[in-house]
């Protein structure tokens, strides 16, 4: 994690919370407002930087998009997901590149960044570690009422992110813990999980 | 190299150059006014950053840092060392983010940034690829008339590659390509290399 929660501050009863998947090719995002405990989705999407020639123009347009929404919905904490170590090297210099810029635009606008591994993520959204893609996004379609389609898997790991921080955040300074999963069954007692 | 440069484009008369050698522990910079051909060194230095607790204090501070270098400087270009790939997976993701941090600052300054291989830096400024740090510190005092203490090898290997990015740029744009060793001897033609 990158910064340490002041587990002694209670969560706000409103705020926003943006998650981003910061890749080389494509850059997920999702912005999440939490009010009054319950969650709303504001916006997801994705940039596509695969088209774009040189290194500095994609992490010239990373820069600009995180800044664009940023400025847009003015969150109060970024949420990322941290890449797994199995890449090689100078894919990993490069993910690190990208991070990095998607990092200083919040820094720069005074936003605390938290990072999440993989399987917290799973774990957190669906109660399970090793869930995939496709259950996460299922679970995240449940939880807020929207429908995740396939081309916006990218923008679905980024709003898992601010999902399951905001998760996290309330178990450490709510006192209860519970992933999504548990969440979802205890409001919907008479589903089971397919 | 980050960005390919313009080869039509000639060398503007005045120009000042960054250059910055960004790692996790240490981050060096060097800043050079090039005026009629002539070089001047404006400033050098290193922000210290083992201290720093978490990786985000680490990363602010290289945010703050280089914004500070940048807009009292004002420079037209940053030039940056590229990266050994010697190092492990996890090492190499920690410098990706620490670069890209430097790289956001340079890139919402709208800095162009261009890299360059540690040999080439070497071999630009010594006329020898393997060179040892100690020996290009030694070449920059000469070509700058300054004095590169041990403390600030890293600000020298910043500087190296700001001399460097001058003299790659003044060879494609003016035509004449010499690297800082053959440039001393011609300036020196009494003096032997020790």
């Amino acid at each position: 994690m990158l910064q340490s929660q002041n587990q002694d501050t209670p969560a706000p009863s409103e705020r926003i919370i943006l998650g981003i998947d910061p890749g080389t090719n494509i850059m997920g995002y999702g912005v999440l407002l939490v009010k009054s405990k319950k969650m709303q989705l504001l916006d997801m999407g994705v940039f596509r930087l695969e088209k774009l020639e040189t290194q500095q123009d994609k992490l010239q347009r990373i820069l600009e998009e995180t800044l664009r929404v940023i400025d847009t919905f003015h969150p109060d904490e970024m949420a990322v997901e941290a890449p797994f170590f199995g890449k090689n090297i100078q894919s990993m210099l490069k993910l690190g590149r990208a991070q990095g810029v998607a990092f200083a635009a919040a820094l720069h606008r005074k936003i605390p960044v938290v990072e999440y591994s993989p399987s917290k993520i799973k774990q957190s959204i669906t109660g399970k570690g090793s869930a995939s893609k496709e259950q996460v996004a299922a679970m995240l379609s449940q939880l807020l009422q929207t429908e995740a389609k396939p081309k916006f898997l990218d923008a679905t790991d980024a709003l898992a992110v601010a999902v399951c921080h905001y998760f996290q955040r309330n178990s450490v300074s709510g006192g209860k813990s519970y992933s999504g999963w548990e969440a979802f069954v205890k409001q919907n007692p008479n589903r089971k999980k397919s």
